[in-house]
């Protein structure tokens, strides 16, 4: 007879989905933390006889799987949510998002905004965002407070913002709150020069010999679409992919964010230096940016992860919805069913966005040694019945209301759907009063 | 001063969307109701001061808006809820479910399935739903006592199943049934011939034929696929609904669900003869089937309302996610980020579908003298703050468990999201258990 050891919590589930090894389930399984990582994942009736813990949890018809990795976003525009539907990108931007952000962003608009947001991930299963937002200090602190694993885009544009009065001063704000959060298990900082359109030669060859000597992470709206595109190529005589190339920013640190209207050269140039892409259906679908193929580039060998993109184009955080939206639309878009099957759309909101972070040694998976970053997903209600497989369940019937329980690092931030780090009817309260305040402008 | 009218219930919310007037949103108003109907609709403080109600409700925070119409689906088959995804139509109809179909399917089979359906339509607002499946006369009768409303499209297919031999055998019963529910308010009995490639001429003739003579509405799968239309075109030299305007079956009591690869000969059918479209976009991206060119037809004057199809294909029957998906779809395929804006999907969801039944005269807007059919969604919750537009948010954010009340004809059918006349308990063991039995088949 083994000895029992003692360890911190033990939870118990139906199912276990780890991600890592690919299309498996584990039934009765449970998984055992100490500290901030996974000690074990094992049957139930081993892990009782092996382990005494000082958490327990049973969760009979929940499945356990990695946290969602949520690769894009601009949490603080939740403020923004519906204020503006039904129009194209660029009409948008110049007649919508861009005005009300010159009026209302602040280090205030900032907080509330990324806190509400967070909370909303949370609740919907997200324990690692990636943001691109103007005070990223803010984001990033409010990510650090509510215990939630994030990557911090602070934006770089040649333009003046509340946040900056040029692409010099963006990177010089952004540097140094990479400093002040260098000791930060939780946040990353990394570079987000926001578009190919927005930002001229120089800064951009800034960005890229920073990024490289500082071996750091570059997020950047591209190819989001076909008229961005031709643009490029009308003007430059080369495609927005193929003039980061020049920077040299095409390297297996670059994040290519939305990635409709490619040609045979741009997959190519994917494919040589292992870029990766952030998908964005819901909003590519809800600005009619364009499609992204996914399959094809899937079938490339180009890594893709998954993104809500911001609540105003979207209108949700909701990375399951995203989820699905991406396993459905893959399909028509390939014109075969059996593109982006259900274990492959889980991959991409997990280990794909752990890769593209640079992060796959820590999370994106449940396997020993890693960090415990868990979601419970409840498949009692009757929505979810009968469960034949669970995979199937949470790539095209789940939706967030389903997230009970989330533990990042292996602490529980959510207990019953309840963040532990967030007071909610505050931050509820907050949203109201932004949004009576900007509808009344 | 008014004398004090007492009625039967009076509904108070922060928002009513009554779709008719269109495009319209009443802030802090009432419904008046009186034994089925809805009798006035007014200001809060007025209806007060007006009315003194049986029942009342204060529905803060919360949008009144009339029950979903989900117009095409297979209620049972919600028992094969994720039995087999990633397949194409025709491997997974032939592989997958048809010969499930044809191991499982009985009257017991049909009656729990529906029951269930049920349960999640009621919880996600939908108030009336279309239905083709075998043993429709369970069907039907699970929707009587359920309380609420369906069209019943009892199949035609020239091949025998468990229901029956052949064509006259499916029509005789199919006649039969109707002549059952003729009294019914809340049932209608339709005819369902499959689809082009399961019924021949001889059979779509006597629907054709009978329909007429009946006034009755018919429903068909109709250009599924290219596929489909390729091969009608290869074999007889006119597509699918030009074989259905031969037997003059295109009329405003055809329902052609599906409808991608259209011609302008086949768009000018419909425009022709008032046929309605069915569009079912998650079920259509799932099987890779194709696009359904929403805007275009809309723009051709067309009635296009909306299906989730069965949850075998879907795979949930939450009309507020296909409406959503709906909405985001159609601007990609249109290249057009202003096509199906919100309040025209919420049209889609409600008065179409009853324009598509014929039904236009009693549900699908929240009128004065129409049936009370009447859903409340709540937007309290983080996932909906800060609310700009309540239209904007149920379009594109608000998900199946913000529907927290349903009536229909004015009985009280959900409560604080539980059915008042489903045994839940029961009903979910019961699919746990056809789920194991099927499972280990």
């Amino acid at each position: 007879m083994t000895a029992i050891t003692p360890i911190d919590r033990l939870i118990n589930a139906s199912w276990v989905v780890p991600i890592i090894p690919e299309n498996c389930v584990l039934q009765n399984h449970s998984i055992a933390l100490q500290g901030q990582e996974i000690i074990d994942i094992l049957p139930t009736n081993e892990a009782q006889q092996r382990y005494r813990p000082n958490h327990s949890h049973d969760l009979d018809n929940h499945v356990l799987m990695p946290g969602l990795i949520n690769a894009h976003g601009h949490a603080a525009m939740t403020l923004f949510r519906g204020l503006a539907d039904d129009y194209p990108l660029m009409t948008w931007l110049q007649n919508y998002i861009w005005p009300a952000e010159q009026q209302w962003v602040d280090e205030e608009f900032v907080k509330d905004g990324t806190e509400l947001a967070i909370a909303e991930m949370l609740r919907s299963g997200t324990t690692c965002f990636s943001d691109m937002y103007f005070f990223p200090n803010q984001a990033a602190e409010a990510a650090h407070q509510a215990g939630i694993r994030a990557q911090i885009a602070f934006p770089v544009f040649d333009v003046p913002s509340a946040w900056g009065r040029d692409a010099n001063d963006y990177i010089h704000k952004g540097l140094q709150l990479r400093d002040d959060f260098k000791h930060n298990q939780y946040v990353e900082i990394a570079f987000g020069p926001h578009a190919p359109y927005t930002i001229a030669d120089p800064a951009l060859e800034r960005v890229a010999m920073l990024s490289a000597e500082l071996d750091s992470v570059v997020q950047m709206h591209l190819h989001e679409t076909a008229h961005e595109v031709h643009d490029a190529l009308d003007q430059n005589n080369e495609s927005p992919l193929e003039r980061l190339h020049r920077f040299g920013l095409l390297t297996p640190r670059m994040q290519c964010v939305h990635m409709t209207s490619l040609n045979d050269t741009d997959i190519a140039l994917l494919q040589e230096t292992g870029a990766h892409i952030i998908h964005c259906p819901q909003s590519n679908l809800k600005l009619a940016s364009g499609f992204c193929e996914v399959q094809k580039l899937s079938q490339a060998g180009i890594n893709i992860a998954l993104g809500t993109d911001g609540a105003a184009s979207n209108n949700s955080l909701d990375l399951f919805a995203e989820m699905r939206t991406a396993a459905l639309l893959a399909k028509a878009v390939a014109n075969d069913a059996t593109a982006l099957p259900d274990h492959q759309a889980l991959r991409m909101a997990t280990i794909h966005g752990a890769r593209a972070m640079g992060l796959q040694d820590k999370i994106g998976s449940l396997e020993v040694n890693k960090q415990a970053d868990i979601i419970a997903v409840d498949l009692s209600d009757i929505e979810s019945q009968p469960v034949y497989d669970p995979v199937s369940q949470l790539a095209y019937t789940a939706c967030a209301h389903q997230v009970k329980e989330v533990w990042i690092g292996g602490q529980h931030v959510l207990q019953d759907r309840q963040p532990l780090h967030l007071n909610m009817s505050e931050l509820c309260e907050k949203a109201t009063q932004w949004g009576q305040k900007i509808a009344a402008k």
